[in-house]
C-alpha cells in the first residue's frame, strides 16, 4: 500500500482578514503529505527546495511519517515562493509574488525504494511533470489520482488533457470543471470530464461540500459530500490539498478503491480539509488525534442523517 | 392538520436560455398551494386576482385540493404580473416588468372556514400583510413557515424584523442571511436571525441544496440536504416557493414538528423543487405521481448515503 505524493515543498506568505503570515511552509506535497500521513506512513514525497529551505522542517515532516528520499536540496537555489491575499470574504484571492525558483526546471528523480508505489498522488504541477512520474513507474500503480488547476488549462491544455487521460480519478473544483469541460452543468461537465479518461471525477465546491462522480459501463454513480458550515474560516491555504491527501490517504490505508469506499474517503478528506482551515498554513495538520479525526467525521455523518419515519400519514 | 397559504397568484412571462413564454400562471400562492397538495389536502389559499384570471386556471388549483374560497377576485382590476429574463447560467434574472395591480391594495381577508388554521404558510409578500394575516387568526397556528426576499430587507427592514419576530420558521437563500444578519459566515448568521424570534431558519443554496438550522437552549442543531446534481435546470422560476410548499405539506401531512421530521421535510421540499425546475412555470408540477415523488427522494437519500465501513484498516 505504499503511497507516493509529486507536488510542491514550499514558502507561502499569506494575508487573510484575519492576519498575516510571514514566509511558513507551504505546497501542494506539504499538505497532501501531512494529511495523508494520519492515515497510512510513510508517505513518499517527490519534491524540490533550495538550500534556503528550513532543515528543521524537513525533520517535522520525517517525524510524521513523510518520507522524504525523493525531496531534492537544489544547492545554491531559492525555494518556490507563493505570496497571497484573500478577499474579506475569502472567496477569492489575488496573487502577490509568484517566484517558480527551483520549480522552474524541476526533474522529478524517483528513489528506487518508490517503485512499490502502489497509490499514486500527482499535486498540482506542471502536466509534463506529473506524467514524467507516470512514465518513470516501472509498474502502473494501482490508483492514480491526479489534482490540477484553471492555470494549466489556460497555457497547456493539450498537454493536460494527455495527462488526464492516464489517470483514474481527477480531483479538480466547480469552475475548473466547467471551464475544462465548456459545459455549466457539473453533470454534464463530469460526462465530458470523464470521457476524457478519468473513471472517477471529484469536483470541489469549497463551502459548498465535493462531489464524487464515477462512470461505470453506461451507468453514473455520484456522491454528495457537504461541507461542514463552519463559524469561520481562518485560512484556506491548502484546503483542497488537505482534502486530496486525506482522500488517499484513506484509500492506501484500507487498500479498498470500490465506489463504496471512495465515498468514506472523501468524507474522510472533508474532515481533514475542515481542520486545515482553521489555523493559518498547516498549523492545525501537525497535531491531529485520531479522536478529534473521528468525532469530525462523526460531525458529517450527523449533518445529513436522516432517520426514517416510523409511520408517515399522507394526507 | 388544516393549511393555510397565503402568496401571490400571478401571471409571469419568463425567458430562460431554453425558450420563453407567454403569461402563464406563477405567483408564490399558486406553487406552494400546488406542491404541499401532494401531501395534504384542501390547501386554502388567500390571494387576489383580477378579473384578467382566467376561471380554467381556478378550476385547476381546486382539481388540486386548493381551497379557493380566500382568493379575492377584483373586478375591473388586473391580476400582479412579473416578467423576467434569465442569465445563460441561469444563477441571475433581470426583472423586466412588475406591474402590482390588485397587490398594491391587497387585504388579506380571512374566510371563517380558515381559523382552524394549525400550519401557516406566508409566502413571499410585503411583511404587513404576512402580519395582518398571523393578527387575523384568532388561535395562533402550531407553526408559522414565512418566505420573503431581499427586497423587503432594502425598502422595509423593521416592519420585515417585526414579523420575523413572530414566526417559527424562516425561510430566505444565503445571500439574504447574509444581508439580513450583516454576517458572511452562514453558522454566525443563522445564529443572529434565529435570534430575531424563529427557532428554526432554513438557508436555501439553490444548487448548493439546503440548511436547516434549529436553537434550542444553548445548542444548535444543523441539517445539510443536498440539491441534486440536475443535468439540465429548464426553468428556475418557482422552485423556493415549491420548496416551502412541499416542507410545511409535509409537516402539515404528518403533524410533527420535531427536528428530526422537519429534515425529512426539508428533502422532501428539495425533491419537490427539483421537480420544479425541469419544466416551464408549474407545469411539472400538475401531473406528479406519488411513486415519482418518492423515487425522487430516494435519489436524495442515495446522494448522500455512505455505507459503514464492515472492517477499516487503520494505517
Amino acid at each position: 500500500m505504499s503511497l507516493v505524493i509529486i507536488g510542491t515543498v514550499a514558502f507561502d506568505a499569506l494575508e487573510t482578514p484575519f492576519g498575516k503570515t510571514d514566509k511558513i511552509v507551504g505546497g501542494a506535497a506539504t499538505y497532501i503529505g501531512l494529511s495523508a500521513s494520519y492515515s497510512v506512513k510513510p508517505v513518499k514525497i517527490v519534491a524540490v527546495v533550495g538550500d534556503d529551505f528550513p532543515q528543521s522542517d524537513i525533520l517535522l515532516l520525517q517525524e510524521h511519517g513523510v518520507d522524504t528520499e525523493g525531496l531534492q536540496i537544489k544547492e545554491g537555489e531559492k525555494s518556490f515562493f507563493w505570496s497571497g491575499k484573500y478577499s474579506n470574504d475569502l472567496n477569492s484571492r489575488e496573487t502577490l509574488v509568484t517566484e517558480l525558483n527551483v520549480l522552474a526546471d524541476f526533474d522529478p528523480v524517483l528513489p528506487d525504494s518508490y517503485q512499490d508505489c502502489k497509490y499514486l498522488m500527482l499535486g498540482n504541477l506542471s502536466p509534463q511533470v506529473q506524467r514524467l512520474v507516470i512514465q518513470r513507474l516501472v509498474n502502473r500503480p494501482k490508483l492514480i489520482v491526479m489534482d490540477t488547476m484553471n492555470f494549466w488549462m489556460d497555457i497547456a491544455l493539450e498537454e493536460l488533457k494527455t495527462t488526464i487521460e492516464m489517470v483514474d480519478v481527477l480531483s479538480i473544483n466547480d469552475e475548473e470543471a466547467r471551464q475544462l469541460s465548456g459545459e455549466h452543468s457539473l453533470v454534464k461537465a463530469a460526462n465530458v470530464i470523464m470521457a476524457m479518461g478519468p473513471k472517477y471525477l471529484i469536483i470541489k465546491k469549497g463551502e459548498h461540500g465535493a462531489l464524487l462522480f464515477h462512470r461505470k459501463g453506461n451507468t453514473n454513480h455520484v456522491f454528495y459530500a457537504p461541507a461542514l458550515p463552519l463559524e469561520e474560516v481562518f485560512d484556506p491555504t491548502g484546503a483542497g490539498d488537505t482534502f486530496a491527501g486525506g482522500f488517499i490517504g484513506h484509500l492506501a490505508a484500507t487498500d479498498d478503491i470500490s465506489f463504496e469506499n471512495m465515498k468514506r474517503a472523501v468524507v474522510h478528506g472533508s474532515a481533514m480539509a475542515s481542520f486545515c482551515v482553521e489555523k493559518f498554513g498547516t498549523e492545525r495538520l501537525l497535531n491531529l488525534s485520531q479522536e478529534e479525526i473521528e468525532a469530525r467525521e462523526q460531525l458529517f455523518a450527523d449533518l445529513v442523517a436522516v432517520q426514517p419515519a416510523m409511520a408517515v400519514a399522507q394526507g
